[in-house]
């Protein structure tokens, strides 16, 4: 991010307004979502969930690690694939409930081979009487 | 996006795959989390949470609606502050759980003021011992 706080740019560099830890709003599972952004090309790669020990080892290693909701397990990106995602920056939103997280990437960030698993544009909504709402 | 997917790429443009709504898998309070991207710098803006209605709303009016966990509402951005958000693309990710929704933002997207969300850089992971992972 190049602006990355109004705040943050007034003073000397010790002056910077860090989130701490104790500022993550956790979920009921524990797990805060985080957004992964090629650090390059600014491309949203994809959203993923970090438990306490996912994001302490992310920031441990500098490769992300996330928790997967569907198999129950920590999951070290491109443990498998070979790639991983070289971590740049880590940022929380005002409240503390997601994470941004900037990163290189080894390679295509979806299980699908694309650079993006956000490669599908949404259609618009589906036509009147297909929703329940009245 | 530059590169929204390497098989969309393939043939005409009626011939890209777009999800729809029967593809969005929504949590079970009928959410779906969408990352809100600035458009023109790239810069993530903001997470936030939008059930059928908002989606529908955001779609139907083209700019962004949510629904707000905390106060239990619908919450057309920038509706009381100005800097609502003029939707250019929505994308779903590959399974469906997740939206990115790219925008031109009339104003700053956090309440702060800020221009987005993420201003504050994590620390790094408190020292050892104020963790009780054992």
């Amino acid at each position: 991010m190049d602006e990355p706080a109004t705040d943050a740019k007034r003073g000397t560099t010790e002056m910077v307004d860090h989130a701490t830890w104790a500022d993550l709003r956790w979920d009921e599972h524990g797990l805060i979502p985080a957004v992964v952004q090629d650090a390059r090309t600014g491309q949203v790669l994809m959203v993923a969930w970090m438990n306490a020990e996912a994001l302490r080892l992310t920031q441990e290693t500098g490769e992300t690690h996330f928790w997967s909701r569907s198999r129950g397990e920590l999951w070290h990106k491109g443990a498998t694939s070979g790639h991983t995602q070289r971590v740049t920056a880590i940022w929380a939103d005002c409240d503390g409930d997601t994470l941004l997280v900037q990163v290189e990437p080894a390679g295509p960030a979806c299980h699908t081979g694309a650079v993006t698993c956000f490669f599908r544009p949404l259609a618009d909504q589906p036509e009147e009487g297909s929703l329940s709402d009245e």
